[in-house]
């Protein structure tokens, strides 16, 4: 198939991932397991984070502000790689924008109900995706009969950003969060929250190995996969490195550091100020 | 001509274009004139203007961040749009980068020595630029029986980029710096600073109608036109509104202020951090 000048320019255009911190990384990762010559333009609005405790009205115009920044960076698709964000409005970003928007609550979805054999889902996320209980209403859109258990986990995000996931405090606070679920039976748990495939290890290890976890990350980089296939939006120069360009609204160093240490490359993040929505 | 994707792709990247503050956007302003459909990344560095009483080693360091940063924005052009940058190092930053990369100071010479008649020539920079007599030396080695008067105004800068342009004390500057040129009888005067063309005006006004300006953005505007016309290098889709992206490393709002009136729309900057060179 031969694309025209326009298809082949927007086609070479990165993938734009929205965080408030570090977790959308997760997603990053996936993304470039599943197509390594896709490049990546990440905003990560660590000055904000955590998203969890604020009102959906706030985090929607921190995420207005780096949708904003990223239509500069010329993007083909953007991805809202935050539970919090996505449940505070996705279908506002999708309609404020006019390229592809995904969210994090719908593939997580799909693959908790392929996934569990006994109808007992677990859902953990922080207390805004929890409260909103947008997976709640969407695992109810599909199947009726399901036994949800949720359970907001505020102090995971903190423990992520702060690389203090190994320390016997978290395992603590872990056993505190989740050993309820547990108690419910539950054989299959969606990690809400890009954050916690950063915390994989602890979690299955409170929780047991027969509970499988759900990490979104996975799904949204095949969704994404699917969405550019279908719209020839596959960057055409594939002998190409990806070139990841890394923004952040507080200080890089500690987004560097958990960055460098997940994705396995230097990663290099510039900081930016977004103006303030008055 | 068909062009590879690698081609097409490249085309379609920005001219990228540094200075020390808003002066670059007059040559931005000139580019936009002479390639309407060329897009344009400018870093302005505006937390460490001005650069004119600096060390050239200090001057270099802010270059290399800024092209660093620029690197990641895609580009395929770099414009080193002042000229104490320019007089700093700019054999340093062509080594550096595998990119075209233009300086400040032989356009002005070349158009100086064509619009000169009586090979009386003034030069007006910042301090740093009349030091390092590059402009000096770059019109001797085409002419070596010029009367050439040199003179740095560090007042200038500051008044463009606090907007005081318009003000009695800024005449009374002007005066003091140029009076003595005058005096010289020179028939042209190179804006050895790309500050100076938004102050145009007032320096025709202190210098009188015999004295020709000469406004390097004009030159540079050219001399890229010619090195992207020879490379293949100009934007492919003809149609499309050209994209800008400001960024500056300090305060957006002044430079947002200058910026929107000088090229006749709605300028925003986003402020940037750049690491500090040690």
């Amino acid at each position: 198939m031969t694309l025209t000048n326009e298809q082949i320019i927007n086609a070479h255009r990165a993938i734009g991932v929205i965080d408030s911190g570090v977790g959308g990384l997760t997603v990053v990762k996936e993304i470039s397991k599943l197509m390594p010559h896709e490049s990546v333009v990440y905003f990560g609005d660590t000055a904000h984070m955590p998203y969890g405790p604020r009102s959906y009205e706030e985090v929607r115009g921190f995420v207005f502000q780096m949708i904003e920044f990223l239509r500069h960076q010329e993007i083909k698709i953007l991805i809202v790689a935050c539970n919090s964000a996505t449940a505070a409005g996705l279908s506002y970003y999708q309609k404020a924008s006019d390229l592809p928007v995904l969210g994090v609550i719908e593939p997580g979805v799909r693959a908790a109900l392929n996934g569990s054999s006994s109808g007992r889902i677990g859902v953990i996320g922080t207390t805004g995706t929890i409260n909103s209980s947008e997976y709640e209403k969407a695992l109810r859109r599909q199947n009726g009969s399901l036994h949800i258990v949720s359970k907001a986990c505020p102090l995971f995000v903190l423990l992520v950003e702060n690389n203090l996931v190994d320390t016997p405090e978290a395992k603590r606070v872990a056993h505190e969060y989740l050993d309820p679920l547990v108690r419910e039976e539950i054989d299959t748990l969606i990690l809400g929250c890009t954050h916690y495939p950063l915390m994989t290890e602890l979690i299955q290890n409170v929780v047991g190995p027969s509970v499988q976890l759900i990490n979104s990350a996975d799904e949204i980089a095949a969704e994404v996969g699917e969405i550019l296939n279908k719209g020839n939006m596959i960057n055409p120069l594939n002998s190409e490195k990806p070139r990841f360009r890394f923004f952040v609204s507080g200080s890089p160093t500690p987004f560097e550091e958990v960055g460098s240490k997940l994705l396995n490359r230097s990663v290099k993040a510039y900081q930016v100020t977004l103006p303030s929505t008055s």
